[in-house]
């Protein structure tokens, strides 16, 4: 598909021009050349002013027409009026794809942004120009240490995660979210839109995951649908659809210019093509963080192993809330459980290990371990959710090698972990959460409610993709 | 009212019998004693065990009745089956408050268990000792730095907070929610209940705002239903209510023995009694924020301060979700800001700062204390929620300091924040809540959809008060 191979310059450019740069240097500075060379990236970069003849040490052009080298990715920091005739230029130079920082756009509240938006599009089309904009912060892929990004950028995770939005907060960390793998910032997305970012990402062999911010689109939608349609075929797609009220699509439309349809109608879209819908940001982490760690839910029927009767029962207010069972153990394993346990216990579903614990000289994490053993290896469960607390690491075996040992003879069942802090030594669960998910076996979450909440839409996809 | 002033030895105890007591040291050996000295308790603590004449330095009795002083309070951990004996020999020793720590009662599976707890409550009964539990970390207040949980205690706050639960849970720290103030752990609650609990904490001067976890309660909830009404005119009282699900509810039944009844049921005497509701632990811990921090709201209109537009448009979202109106600005409120905008942004309601912030040479700190200033000080607009980076801490004014004094210049409107991490430098927003949060000016939240759900039960609140 000739139309997903243009985006390969905002996500891999080996070389970038950055047009508008400026010489000043650090936090307050926002200088993408700086920020380009903070963050790793090894392309070549081409300082573009007619102001300066040098700017941080790399020679400065005048206008990218002088550049001798190809160019693969211009970025565009001027101010609005002269993006077009920068485009123009870039077409001449042969560069095709530019991305438009800038505001002031379709999202300007005055007649000179629409006008100027429309110029940007007829002469990006004219230039054979590609444009992610404006009004964005561009694009990023740590698989090469690489972002865009006028302010500077921390901590973006090697994670086979792509994702498409219409904010730059998603280039920062907001809530539990931050920035995974690889993003496309479409802005007010004049050109490139969310249905070919999606199909880009579904051909790029290094993306598991999508993930889809979206505030609006252009036109009826059926070029979304289809695209929805054809990509949760190859893999999952989690969308965040903003602007869900009559009053927040109003302001949509001038923050990104998109247009807006009702939310029951993105709602009914979502359903057939088999999106999973999040419903915030943080959400949407947990979601992401599912997809990403956790192999697919065969089914719907949870474990919970929880050191915490409370806990337990909240765990089963979440399942019934979401759609999961939480599931009779079989005799053998409750005939196990309870040759381990005190007599005035029952081992059950959930299973409290607290007693367990106090009835045995055993290490606490070799009780874990088996206490997880015995539940994930029952044939009644697809899934287990598993409290415990974050102190369980000051012990031997550490809780993380447990997790960790279990996942991995166990490759077919979901692991989702809510740790807490406190109780015994100060070690933090926040801590441990990279740890773990570094190994990429197990997915660790805030609480019972929220890994529930997740599992039950990784089960959605296995039955989309199953029926 | 006599019932009440008997709870006090179980939050003010001058001195302690540890009844049980153990001479082992150190994070496993979960000793009450040892922990009783770790956590900075002043009061007198007596060991009492026959085996040990001595534990930790502490001179050990082998019964309560040889103890020579006055005890407040009894810790008794040892095996079920002596615990109604010694609830008899505290009342001898003039003991009027026991908490019973360990499991196997009406928690049990057992039927020996269901006999002891009926033979605990005849004992207790006749000796006139008040008991909290059995199957109970106990109880805690941080204004003595006290607490008689067996696992170590970290990190209690000093706040207006009285906690009444039915799981050791909330003396830990899991999801955002960490024990604040003042706690006391029913268990199975066979003597003192939700009711009782929540009319000491009613008529207790240090505690602003009452939590309550409960999984069920005995008999027909008349009871609870009049505490309520009597309590919630006093202070603001927020709920957890697990045990949602037929089947849950029957868990919680073997977990602590209660009886529940519909999920309908409650909601209505939640309702009725305006009491509010938590969805599950980060919500609770979220109301327990606004309510702790926040003044009350006056009415439901919001503003939104947000240095990105696309969490403005979630926050729409939000408030439409909960019923919260983001009201127009004054003419002379967008006047002023369209005078520190761009000519292409229009000021409105939410409030974009980012276009302000570029358009400005001040410092970011300023910009931002203005646009917050202006939204607050508009006579249309009830409480702000900010959306704003950690990293404006790493200019001057500092944002904790515009924060605090933002607040301070209008005590009567509350102040939601919501910080993101990574942009610019390392500052992270977990460090400056504890900063901020302990001015006790404003409140910060993980995203805006949690900080609008909040704002919107205070508003419950005010007009239930109002009513």
């Amino acid at each position: 598909m000739s139309s997903v191979s243009q985006l390969k310059p905002f996500l891999e450019p080996k070389s970038i021009a950055v047009v508008g740069a400026n010489p000043n240097s650090g936090e307050k500075a926002f200088n993408v050349v700086e920020n380009l060379a903070n963050c790793g990236y090894r392309g070549k970069v081409y300082p573009v002013n007619p102001n300066y003849t040098e700017i941080l040490g790399k020679k400065c052009y005048a206008s990218v027409r002088e550049i001798p080298g190809d160019v693969d990715l211009a970025i565009i920091v001027t101010p609005r009026k002269v993006v077009p005739q920068i485009v123009s230029q870039c077409g001449e130079k042969g560069i095709k794809a530019a991305i438009v920082v800038g505001q002031g756009f379709a999202d300007a509240a005055d007649e000179e942004g629409k006008r100027l938006q429309q110029e940007l599009i007829e002469t990006a089309r004219k230039s054979k120009v590609r444009i992610l904009g404006p009004n964005t912060v561009g694009s990023a892929n740590a698989f090469i240490d690489f972002t865009t990004s006028f302010l500077k950028q921390t901590d973006i995770r090697k994670l086979p995660v792509g994702v498409v939005c219409q904010s730059g907060l998603f280039f920062g960390t907001v809530g539990r979210l931050r920035l995974l793998g690889k993003g496309l910032d479409l802005g007010n997305s004049c050109d490139i839109d969310v249905a070919e970012a999606m199909e880009h990402f579904a051909d790029d062999p290094q993306v598991k995951v999508i993930v889809l911010h979206i505030e609006g689109i252009r036109g009826d939608g059926q070029r979304f649908r289809e695209a929805a349609q054809r990509v949760v075929k190859k893999k999952p797609v989690l969308a965040l659809k903003t602007g869900r009220s009559e009053r927040s699509a109003k302001a949509a439309q001038s923050h990104t210019g998109s247009l807006v349809g009702k939310d029951e109608a993105w709602d009914a879209v979502f359903k057939q093509s088999g999106i999973i819908r999040a419903d915030d940001i943080d959400d949407l982490a947990d979601l992401v963080r599912a997809f990403s760690y956790l192999p697919p839910m065969k089914g719907r029927r949870i474990g919970v192993v929880t050191a915490s009767g409370g806990i337990g029962i909240m765990t089963l207010d979440a399942c019934a809330k979401h759609n999961l069972e939480v599931a009779e153990l079989t005799p053998e394993t409750k005939r196990r459980l309870n040759a381990m346990s005190p007599t005035w216990y029952r081992a059950g579903n959930p299973l409290d290990i607290w007693p367990l614990i106090i009835n045995s000289s055993r290490p606490f994490g070799e009780t874990l371990r088996t206490a997880m053993t015995e539940v994930l290896g029952d044939p009644r469960i697809d899934a287990i959710v598993v409290f415990a607390g974050a102190w369980f690491q000051g012990f031997k075996p550490h809780i993380t090698d447990v997790m960790k040992e279990t996942a991995d003879a166990f490759p077919d069942k979901p692991i989702a972990w809510c740790p807490y802090d406190g109780w015994l030594f100060d070690i933090r669960s926040k801590d441990l959460q990279d740890v773990l998910e570094d190994t990429g076996r197990a997915a660790v979450f805030s609480i019972p409610d929220d890994a529930v909440r997740a599992l039950s839409r990784l089960a959605d996809y296995s039955e989309f993709r199953n029926r």
